[in-house]
């Protein structure tokens, strides 16, 4: 029988709950999403009592289903105010998915100031005082926690940016070597998690994947075949990520004036061929540290890396696309082990590296730093950690830092920076971006996919109307973030019909449902709908689907082209009929 | 021939104008709101070059009607991000009215990093290089003006703060004595004219107050003999301010457990009797200082004081009740000696008072200092002027500070700072908090007057009841902030129906309009609805219009009262039919 786990930090209770009927089928996203819109008032304070934080593994999460093993999270955002869902990978929401936890709800507010720790193992599950990790990196807060439960333990937990309630603090779940480094970072849920007094949750048992209960066995094996085939199939997942890891897109980018450099001042960088996937590729092979590395068990993919240093030892891992690029060429740094030395103080405090790498770079277009000085950008960020007035300032984000010193170029979307692809050189990921019920975000609809690497089609990436492809990429991805899949398989699925009935069939099998491929859409249109109301009632209107003001007046080189998608486009982007599906299958 | 004087700071030129015909029975607040819904799109960047930062006098400013030297400052608010309008007294606005500058609009942006001064005479208007008083703070910047322009210059200037761009930034006017303590503080506008590269303008005329147009002079000395003799006859205007001054409202609001205390945390404050109105009259007597002083000449109320050290020297002008308060009982500071240091730094350094003693609050309750503690506070503010991280986290207000170290008790709305009166325990001036166009603001419609002090009838301040009331005040207000009369006349014209009457005579008879009594609301609700429909424009919706969330879950002593006023009233308030009058007049 699956539960939910509810977690009351105001009064130290844990108790188990039946799963209502109405999230049976649910998991992932739409779950964490659907249980903060049932739970979470809309107006409330995201670092109050009133805010919850959400976990909960994907559909077919645990099972032998390829590249499944993504855990969401979900409360308000103190970064953007509104709904918020970030996944990761890593090693914890599998064991959850084998307990048979479907959600963990945690809410209130501890009354003592203090931190605690949320054990859950096969013999139940237990809340108790964290004094020994309260306060520590997540790389010192991992190795006690795999000294104390065991190696191979779950650990999901925040840093010191968490416990102190900045909006840039994001989740880690650790990986197969007990690294950090997988992040739900975005959005600032790990200060919601801080508010609450939550410092982590251990996840042990020794149920396997066929302790996962699936409905129909033989259409889930047909599925999950035809998908782990696709995987093995196209170019990009079996071929460029695995050997590259995600940098594989900076020369790509690069090439296509859509790499924003600088704070988001050119869409070329100079130095992008030595922070490139085939520069780390190479200096791996040089050094050592490994590339085709697996984020947990199962994944087929494998586009992590374990990035090591000069002398061989392991430094930080993963390097990856976007951090390589938030932390180097938007930053205008062209060192890797300076961006791995930046991307470790992530992981360590407990930092989003999209959210901390264009916060440096407005930091230093406010005169902080030099644009392409590594070191000081690590001294700045450094600060983060000891919550000095400086550390508080970059703590809170991209937004937050620009109000502080004044400046006007802020890539921001409803307070949430921009990720690695330039709005004004690839219109339809700006459509994303501004439309996007999570800010500013490439993984809530990955449109780069057919304008930049020609995966599901080919669009123009200067063409404006893009309403329609960034309804599609949204509704898709928010079906995709609800299975457990990693979006990863999105390459595969969109180009190998029978990768993405393979991934419908896995599901239905999980399940017992018969959703079609056609359903795909319309279920992810319906659940996005719901975070839309959220966001709604919490405040936001059109003026927030909207790219800064900036873009619209500074072109941007090399294609010296500013943002001029119509607001039309942009308010098309959600004015759908919403389907009554979910009712009809919950 | 009334001008309107266009400053454009991007290609440094200057124009005069012909008003049109819109515009010409406007003045004060509906001018300023005017030209900003006008001219400046509501989705702009505060601090870019899109924004605008516009002056106005009041209608009557500059004629012998009573306590009607008003200048009026709009544009978009750092600090709210809707439309903003702050006014203050001070000398400045009758030399410009004198001189027939109905409005000074200021727009686009120095290229070159350099601070301008605008010099207006009889002479005519030049934008002049700044280079002797950039970087400084006001009371400097105001000597060395004097020295430059003569004694009796009129200077509207900003600080550091708003050379930094500083979401709390203010406009200082200065008053007789060239203390530069009359500020348009709320609301950020000092940070909008530093980012726009003006650092001061400077107003000289040898024009007198018979300079001024007056369409029909009969009814124009009827009517400000009218409100004349209400001013001098009503307990208020004639004897407690003029008295006391404005703090006289520190015992009275204490009293009515209605004095936000350490950071709202109480209604009522120990060291009252210390920071009071009489206590500062005291003082006074002994020290040598002033009471009974005139912000600007012909001022019959005269609120304000000159504060000496206790050797008997200048210190600071004025304490009112809001820096009293604000640097005082709601930071625990019981010695007017520090509030009245806190107070100069404001002046000096170009801060909203308000809004500096709920961000020292807010810090206090962070751990920054120890509520009570002066100086530290006084060590706390001094880090604004410096540009330091703690400074620019000060320096941009209380929901920034608030957000900065994950403090969620902030007093704010629509991100401006709470005044001197607590929702819990007088709910209309929360009514009028939450929905007011200006984010927290008591002198947007200052229901304290019937629930307080029995003016202008009585109110229960406990009832919740209060749409009415809160949408009446707030109408009124928008006319009298369009005349150019001091708020403070509404005390007499509530009470004395001659006073009332004597108000719309002045205007009329200056402008040859013959608007009744009646008209006041309507026409006020109208110009309430066009900066709502700017608001709306630039994103906000009905959960701006609300009291923050703390204040609905924590009962305020002593009363132990919470905010229970259902958002059925909030939404109430301004749910009215907007009449038509403005189109007819103009």
């Amino acid at each position: 029988m699956q539960k939910i786990i509810r977690v009351n930090m105001t009064d130290a209770s844990v108790r188990f709950e039946e799963v209502p009927e109405k999230y049976r089928l649910l998991g992932g996203r739409a779950l964490t999403s659907s249980i903060v819109c049932d739970e979470v008032a809309p107006d409330c304070h995201p670092l109050g009592p009133g805010n919850k934080v959400v976990f909960a593994p994907g559909i077919v999460t645990g099972t032998t289903a390829p590249s499944s093993g993504r855990l969401s999270v979900g409360g308000k955002s103190p970064l953007t105010g509104g709904i918020k869902e970030a996944n990761a990978g890593g090693i914890p929401a599998q064991k959850l998915a084998r307990l048979g936890i479907k959600a963990i709800i945690v809410e209130g507010q501890a009354k003592d100031n203090r931190f605690y720790l949320l054990k859950v193992d096969d013999s139940g599950v237990d809340l108790l005082p964290a004094d020994d990790i309260a306060g520590k990196g997540m790389y010192e807060v991992n190795k006690i926690l795999w000294e104390k439960y065991g190696e191979g333990t779950g650990v999901i937990g925040i840093g010191p940016a968490g416990e102190m309630r900045m909006a840039n603090a994001g989740i880690s779940c650790n990986d197969p070597d007990n690294g950090p480094g997988r992040y739900a970072g975005r959005g600032g849920l790990g200060a919601v998690m801080g508010s609450k007094g939550l410092k982590a949750i251990v996840v042990n048992t020794e149920k396997g994947s066929s302790d996962v209960p699936v409905a129909d066995k033989e259409l889930f094996d047909q599925g999950r075949k035809k998908l782990t085939k696709a995987l093995a199939t196209h170019a990009v997942t079996s071929q460029a990520l695995p050997t590259y890891g995600t940098a594989v897109l900076i020369n790509i980018m690069n090439e296509a004036g859509g790499l924003p450099t600088r704070n988001f001042s050119s869409g070329r960088f100079e130095g992008a061929a030595k922070i490139s996937g085939e520069a780390i590729n190479e200096t791996t092979g040089q050094r050592g540290g490994a590339m085709g590395h697996p984020c947990h068990p199962g994944c087929v993919i494998k586009c992590s890396n374990v990035w090591a240093r000069p002398d061989g030892s392991y430094h930080v891992a993963p390097v990856e696309y976007e951090s390589d690029w938030a932390l180097g060429a938007n930053c205008g740094i062209d060192n890797l082990d300076d961006i791995a030395e930046l991307n470790r103080i992530c992981n360590d405090v407990g930092l989003d590296t999209i959210e901390a790498g264009c916060t440096l770079a407005v930091a230093m277009e406010a005169g902080l730093a030099d644009f392409g000085d590594g070191k000081k950008a690590i001294e700045l960020l450094s600060e983060v950690g000891k919550g000095s007035p400086l550390g508080r300032i970059l703590g809170n984000g991209t937004a937050f830092t620009a109000k502080a010193f004044g400046i006007t170029r802020c890539p921001t979307v409803k307070g949430q920076a921009m990720p690695a692809y330039e709005p004004r050189a690839v219109k339809g990921i700006g459509v994303t971006y501004a439309t996007s019920t999570m800010g500013a975000d490439h993984t809530s609809g990955y449109t780069i996919a057919p304008e930049i690497l020609s995966v599901g089609g080919k669009a123009d990436p200067m063409a404006v109307e893009k309403a329609e492809l960034a309804r599609a990429f949204q509704a898709t991805t928010m079906f995709i973030d609800t299975t457990g899949f990693c979006l990863f398989i999105a390459f595969a699925i969109l180009d190998i019909p029978e990768g993405f009935e393979g991934m419908v069939e896995t599901v239905n099998g999980l399940l017992g449902t018969s959703w079609t491929t056609g359903d795909v859409a319309s279920l992810g249109q319906e659940w996005l709908a719901r975070e839309r109301r959220f966001n709604e009632a919490a405040g936001f209107s059109q003026v927030d689907d909207r790219i800064p003001e900036f873009m619209t007046r500074e072109p941007l080189p090399p294609h010296n082209t500013v943002w001029d998608v119509p607001d039309r486009v942009l308010d098309l982007v959600h004015d759908y009929q919403v389907e009554t599906k979910q009712e009809q299958v919950s």
